[in-house]
C-alpha cells in the first residue's frame, strides 16, 4: 500500500516544472512572513494563516536531479521514494500510517533543483510530525529487501510517465538537445539505463552527502505563530547532526548557444501531432537586474489563453492550431527555460505552423509588446498570483521552491511590484535577445517519420 | 618558439578523429609485432622496420576529453600542452630542442579517449629520447608562470580552430546533439567558457590522476628489435613510479536513441552550403562480433570517392551535389559514429539534399549491396591498408589507438582477414540495423538562417 501511495505522490512534482514556475509570487495576504536558521545550519519560513486549524509542513532539500553524479541519473528521485522506507526508530509504513490515521495528507516531489516532503495535517500533530521528518533526515535505514522492489516500482513509473508516453518522450529529447553541457539536460526520472542499475549503495552515498540539516529548508505555514514553530522546530530539528559539509552548488554551466536544433520523435501511439520549443533563457537567479519579471510578462502576453498572441494569431487570426501557447520556467539554479508550443489543425502540416510562430515570435521581437498588452499581462498576472494564495500549499510551495532555487523570501515578497514595474522596452528587450532561435529546440511529435520528415 | 611548435603538433589530432579511424589494420608487412608489459604496469609495442636507421617512438595514456571531470572540459588538451613546460632534470624547452638538434620530430595530440606524445629520430638517440619522456611522465612542474600564458595560446587555438570556423563550431554541435548523456558530446578542445577557468591546480591534479606508467602505452617503431627496446624500456620506463590506480574506464552511457535531430548552423562567413549527418553506432569495441568491421566496409560502398553510392547518386546521377561521402569513427571505447557528408549544387537546397541522402541510405537499408560493390570495397581497404604500412608513424600510431580504445594487437593484425571475411548479409544487417534516422543528427551548415528556416 506504501508502494501505492507512493508512486502517486511522486508523481506530483517530476516533470511538471513548467506549472509550477509558472507561479511567481509576491507579497502574502495573510501575516508577514518569518525566516530563520537554526544553529545546525536548517532555514526555517514560517508563514501564519490562520484561517482553519490545519498546517501545512515542507521539508525541501536543495539537492535535485542536476546535483546527482555522472552515470546515476535518476538516483535523487529513487532516494525520494526511499525515504519512505523507514528508520531504526520507525519502522517502513510507521510515518505514513501516521498520517493517514489523523486524516492527513502527505506527498514528496523531486525537480532538477530540489527534492521536497510534504504533509498537511491538524495542527496539534504539528510536534508529532516533526519528530518523523527529523528522525529520517538521517536515520533512513536501507536494505537490499526494500531497495530491490522500489526500483521495479520506479522503472514501472518510467514505463507509464515516459516509455508509453511520446510526448514526455519528445520533451526528454528536446530538453536533452537543449543543455548540451549542463545536468538539466537529463530527466528527472533518470535515463532507464542509469535507473536500472542503480543500488541501496548509490542511494546511501547521495543521502548522506545531501541530506543534513544546513543543506534543507523547513517550511511551515498554517495556523501556528513564528514562536511556536521556532521553538518546536529548535526543540526537534536543532537536534539533527550537521552530517555533511555542503559546498557551493555549481554545475557545469551551457556554451553560449549558437545553432538551431530541431528534434522530431515519431511514435505510432501519437494521434495528434504537436509542436513545443523550448529557448534557453536567464532564471529568476540567473537574470541580470529584473530580467525574470520581463520574461514573466512575456510569457503571460504571448501565452495566455485565449487572448494572448499565440493563441491569437494562430487559433484565432490565421487558423492553423487548435491550441497554442508560452510558459516561463522562472525558477532554477541556473539558465532556464522559456517556452512555446502549439497544436496544428489537421490540414496544416507542422512545418507550417513552425513558421506561422516565428512570425509571432519575430513580430514581438520586431515591434515589442502593446501597452495595452503590457497593463492586461500585469493584471492577470498579479489577480492570479493573489487567488493561488488562498491555498496554503501553494504559498508554502513558492517559499520552498525561491529557497532551493536560488531566489529568497524577499524576492517572492515583492515580486508583485516588481511585475508592476515591468516597462514595455524590458519587454521589448527580454524578447529580443532570449527568443533569438539560435538559442532553441523545437520538438515535433508526429505519429510517422517518413511524412514529417520530408518536411514537404 | 616551443609555444608556436606546440600548436602546429596539437593540431595534429584535435578533430581529425575520423581520419584517423577510417584507417583500420591488419598483418603488418614488416616483422613481427610483440608486446609486452612492463613490472610497473606500462605496456609496450615493438614493430621492427628496418628499412632506415630510424624510430618512432608515441608515448600514449590512456586518458582523454571523455574522461575529464564535469566542468572541467578542455583539461586533457591543456595538459597536453602543459607537458611541454619541463620538470625539475629538464627545464622547460630543453626536451623538444634536444629533438629538434638531432634533425627529429615531436609532435602530440589528444582526443576523446587517449593523449600521446610523438618522437621521430635517429635510432641511436632512442634511448636519450626514453629519458625524457620517462622523465616527464611523472616529473612535470608547472607555475603559474608557465600555465597562464599557455591558457591563452590554448584560447586562440580555440579561435582559429572553432570560434572563426563555422563548419566546426557546426561539428560541434552535432556531436553534442548525438551524444545526450556520453561525455563524447564535449568538445575535445572543451567548451570556451569552461577553458576559460582552467588552472594549474586542475592541470596537476588530472596528471596525477591519470598520468601514470600503469595507465600509458609505449609504442617503439623502427629500426630496432623487441629485445633492445625491451631493455632500453625496463632500465629506464620501468623506474617510473605507479602512482595512481587506474579503475575501469566507465563513461555514462547513451540512452537508446529515439529521435531524429537536426542542427543548423548559420554564419555569415559560410560560402558554400553543406550537409553532414552522424549516426550513433557501434565501435570496435562495442560492437557484436565483426559488426564494426561491416561497418567499415559500408562506408566504404557508401562513401569511397567516386565510385561510392554517395557520390554516384547524389554528384553523377542526380546531380544534387557537387561532392558527397561516407566515414565511420571504428576506433572508441564507447558507441561511436558513422557519417555521412554532401555539398549540394548551387541551386539545390539543403532540404532537397537531405532528402536526397536518405533515399541513398533508404535503398541501402531496404535492398542492401551488389556482390561487386562488397569486393571493390574490400579490395580497396585491403590495398589502402597495404600502402598505410609504408608509413611507420601510420603503423605506431594503429597499436596505440587500438590498445587506449579498447581493442587489441591481435584485431590490428587479424583486422584484413575480418575484412575478406565479412559478407553481403552482414554489410545488409549493418545498414538495417544502424543508419536509422532516430539514431541520428542532421548537421545543416548555411549562410543565412532564416532562409534555410523555412525549408521551403
Amino acid at each position: 500500500m506504501t508502494n501505492r501511495l507512493h508512486r502517486v505522490i511522486a508523481a506530483f512534482a517530476l516533470g511538471c516544472l513548467p506549472a509550477i514556475a509558472a507561479i511567481a509570487v509576491a507579497q502574502a495576504v495573510a501575516s508577514p512572513v518569518s525566516q530563520f536558521t537554526l544553529t545546525n545550519g536548517l532555514e526555517v519560513v514560517v508563514i501564519p494563516d490562520h484561517r482553519a486549524p490545519v498546517v501545512t509542513h515542507m521539508m525541501w532539500y536543495k539537492v535535485g536531479a542536476a546535483d546527482e553524479p555522472a552515470g546515476k541519473s535518476g538516483i535523487a528521485h529513487f532516494l525520494e521514494h526511499l525515504m519512505f522506507k523507514g528508520t531504526k526508530k520507525n519502522p517502513a509504513g510507521r510515518f505514513s500510517k501516521f498520517v493517514g490515521t489523523i486524516g492527513g495528507h502527505e506527498n514528496a516531489f523531486t525537480s532538477s533543483d530540489y527534492t521536497g516532503y510534504f504533509q498537511r495535517v491538524a495542527k496539534e500533530n504539528l510536534k508529532a510530525l516533526m519528530e518523523f521528518e527529523a528522525d529520517r533526515m538521517t536515520g533512513l535505514v536501507l536494505t537490499d529487501d526494500v531497495v530491490k522492489p522500489e526500483l521495479n516500482v520506479i522503472l514501472e513509473e518510467h514505463n507509464q510517465r515516459v516509455a508509453n508516453n511520446p510526448g514526455a518522450r519528445l520533451g526528454e529529447q528536446v530538453q536533452a538537445a537543449l543543455y548540451l553541457n549542463h545536468p538539466y539536460g537529463k530527466p528527472v526520472i533518470g535515463w532507464r539505463h542509469e535507473i536500472e542499475q542503480l543500488t541501496r549503495d548509490d542511494a546511501l552515498a547521495f543521502y548522506k552527502r545531501f541530506y543534513s540539516p544546513n543543506n534543507a529548508i523547513l517550511v511551515v505555514a498554517g495556523d501556528v505563530t513564528a514562536e511556536e514553530v521556532k521553538k518546536f522546530a529548535t526543540d526537534i530539528y536543532g537536534k539533527v547532526e550537521r552530517r555533511a559539509e555542503i559546498g557551493p552548488r555549481r554545475r557545469p554551466q551551457e556554451p553560449q548557444p549558437n545553432a538551431m536544433r530541431q528534434v522530431t520523435l515519431a511514435d505510432p501511439q501519437v494521434r495528434q501531432p504537436s509542436l513545443n520549443r523550448s529557448y534557453l533563457v536567464p532564471s529568476i537567479a540567473t537574470a541580470k537586474k529584473d530580467e525574470s519579471v520581463a520574461l514573466d510578462v512575456l510569457a503571460q502576453i504571448l501565452g495566455a489563453a485565449s487572448t494572448g498572441r499565440m493563441y491569437r494569431t494562430l487559433v484565432a487570426e490565421k487558423s492553423v492550431a487548435v491550441n497554442a501557447g508560452a510558459w516561463y520556467q522562472g525558477s532554477a539554479l541556473d539558465m532556464t527555460r522559456f517556452g512555446v508550443y502549439a497544436t496544428p489543425r489537421p490540414d496544416v502540416s507542422l512545418t507550417a505552423l513552425d513558421s506561422a510562430i516565428d512570425g509571432v515570435i519575430d513580430d514581438v521581437v520586431a515591434k515589442g509588446v502593446t501597452a495595452d498588452e503590457l497593463e492586461r499581462a500585469k493584471t492577470r498576472l498579479i489577480s492570479d498570483f493573489v487567488f493561488a494564495q488562498d491555498s496554503q500549499t501553494t504559498l508554502a510551495r513558492w517559499y520552498g521552491v525561491a529557497l532551493t532555487t536560488g531566489s529568497s523570501v524577499d524576492r517572492v515578497l515583492t515580486w508583485s511590484d516588481r511585475i508592476r514595474a515591468v516597462t514595455l522596452e524590458e519587454v521589448h528587450a527580454a524578447a529580443r535577445q532570449w527568443l533569438d532561435k539560435r538559442r532553441s529546440v523545437t520538438g515535433y511529435l508526429v505519429k510517422d517519420l517518413v511524412r514529417e520528415d520530408k518536411r514537404s
